[in-house]
């Protein structure tokens, strides 16, 4: 998608340790014009799916997630990192590990909110390794859900995580496909239509 | 907002341990066209009112303050609980004890997203002893910029928070007050206006 890449070549930066500096308008400070434009396309390209639901990971999936959610008319479900006193126990986990925290978490969402047979649609701000991407499918496999797709603003592509994904059979959209960051240089996958 | 209440009183429930279990549609499951309204809602409010950036915390203020945030054409900037590898270290921080988690964590925001001067709208899923919305307020005016007000989705009116921010002359607005959760009866404050 033409407006997240330029976002990233303009206000991206690729700093040591693989990591892409996007919280300029990703996951700290948040373009809500930017997202909403995201979430339209990502409507049209799954228009000829049914979303009963969008499931993402707290924290930097939720704007994305919410802003996308409102033009499929559904619900999101972010997924917790921990276990705080206003969830209950029954709940479905995964474990998921975070590069970018150098910590794994146990991610859970309550039993009550993910149902066997609804179609859900996995968000995300990033995909790379697929770590998190995994532990929500996961979750909707426990729930005996149906997985539409798994959809990330931005892929690693060379981290293999979303290639992994597609050879198992699920649609992944990726609004911006990253091959490479060598020596700061962002060079994008060329979009597949 | 009456729509919220009533919300709140089909859905909500109340825990032992003052907690008010609202994941039904707030933060966890997130009925986004209801957190729409409630957005639409706010910006009615504040109408008269520069808004140049909304401030939350994550994970749950997230959701409602970027579907707030569309009414006001602005961005949204979300404090973070933990440093992570993609932040840089020139950061605004401030200890905010999370009753929920049981936790107290030093909030932080990156300061090159806090301008000096700035209009800031504060906003929350919860206002309560007033930890959170404190921490928001002690980074704004570390940055120099100005606080337009605070607003959450529901206060608990009897613990205290909001109203101690009213008393120092912060225009406070909660979507729906509450006065008591005694023996699990949800009493609502009645509106200003």
């Amino acid at each position: 998608m033409e407006l997240l890449k330029s976002a990233v070549l303009k206000k991206g930066k690729v700093l040591s340790g693989d990591v892409l500096k996007v919280d300029g308008f990703l996951n700290h400070r948040i373009d809500v014009e930017l997202l909403a434009e995201m979430g339209k396309f990502v409507h049209e390209k799954f228009s000829d799916c049914k979303v009963d639901k969008i499931l993402t990971v707290e924290a930097s999936g939720i704007a994305f997630a919410c802003l996308t959610a409102q033009f499929f008319c559904c619900p999101v479900l972010f997924a917790k990192k921990s276990k705080s006193t206003n969830i209950s126990d029954d709940v479905y986990t995964a474990p998921v590990v975070s590069y970018t925290h150098g910590t794994t978490n146990n991610i859970l969402v309550s039993k009550e909110y993910l149902s066997k047979g609804e179609n859900v649609l996995v968000m995300d701000d990033f995909l790379a390794r697929g770590e998190a991407a995994n532990g929500l499918l996961s979750l909707i496999e426990q729930a005996g859900a149906n997985v539409v797709g798994v959809v990330a603003a931005i892929e690693k592509g060379y981290q293999g995580g979303g290639d992994a994904l597609r050879a198992r059979g699920v649609k992944v959209l990726s609004l911006a496909v990253i091959d490479s960051m060598e020596n700061g240089n962002i060079v994008f996958r060329p979009d597949e239509d």
